[in-house]
């Protein structure tokens, strides 16, 4: 892609700028996984990503804006409803896409991490919920209404609701408990949920 | 209680000792509330007893075993097996507890602290299993055996599967979503989740 002639920029400047966006990202996830929210500095980040500090600051205002950045770009990858034409299907494969998702490093150490920040911080909470909850809530809500339509959920039923039974359990065992997912346990994990769904 | 004669002590310092004792660990409470686990550190703790460092390296040799001991206790709390007679009965007096457990600020943030560093140090992560997890895999068991014996769940039902989708979405939405719950949400839920067991 070529930089609008209106910038007046040669397009290696284009080209570079975007690879230091890419290291700073990159580095935002190590520092990450290394010290935590915490204890991370844009400092560091800049060090780790071979760049100035003025380099992060050009980009992103502080910390906090960085990692939900991050954030969003995460949560935004593999959340097309599922419409597999079943509830069971849907909520397989909805537990398929999240089981993915908590094993993976930005889960498993970022979330928790920013969830403490939000413990104490009612902004960050909220940021976090707009970066990750809604989408989940928005995938829910397709599910539910396509069951609703099948006839295999009530009218009415809550989106919020299906959300806390179908993916409460498996954040449970895999961010709270950490113990390894038996044999077979998501089919059970779906048939559970659907249970609960419809009771 | 006396202090034994071979400590050679004077009653009024047993006396003041657990007063120590104590003002430290309502400290711990008040350090991790304000600034979290990562910032902590024993001179704060310290400081805000209004003890000197070596009162608390007397009695706890790392701010990680202060806070694993304060966390024991508060486990040990309101653990009894419910015992009401019904699987339905049961998960909903374990949800009451949990409810109250998860909505203590041991719990909204010292909890979420913990998992931040259980996410990189394992011997963290045995730490909490032990003194948070056990007692509830204890009760889960302990509900489980009782359901298997009065015929509402087949013989062999898994007691980490029923904590998973008993506890789990309680967590979900009181820890991660960290929205309000409805009205009637928890004998919803509890209904919700005798379908998931049986299904």
């Amino acid at each position: 892609m070529s930089t609008p002639p209106s910038r007046r920029q040669p397009a290696g400047a284009a080209v570079l700028r975007e690879d230091v966006t890419e290291a700073i990202r990159a580095a935002v996830f190590e520092e990450l996984a290394a010290v935590g929210f915490a204890r991370m500095s844009i400092e560091g980040i800049a060090r780790r990503a071979g760049v100035g500090k003025t380099a992060v600051y050009r980009r992103w205002k502080s910390k906090l804006s960085l990692v939900l950045d991050l954030l969003t770009a995460f949560a935004a990858q593999g959340l097309p409803a599922p419409a597999t034409g079943s509830l069971y299907g849907d909520v397989r494969a909805l537990l398929e896409v999240a089981a993915h998702a908590l094993r993976h490093p930005v889960a498993s150490q970022v979330i928790p991490d920013l969830l403490v920040e939000a413990a104490r911080h009612p902004e960050i909470a909220d940021a976090i919920k707009a970066a990750l909850l809604d989408g989940q809530q928005g995938v829910a809500a397709l599910v539910v209404r396509d069951a609703v339509a099948r006839g295999e959920l009530p009218a009415g039923a809550d989106p919020d609701r299906a959300l806390d039974l179908i993916v409460g359990p498996l954040y449970w065992r895999l961010v709270v408990v950490r113990t390894p997912l038996p044999e077979g346990y998501l089919d059970d994990l779906a048939s559970a949920a659907v249970a609960a769904l419809k009771a």
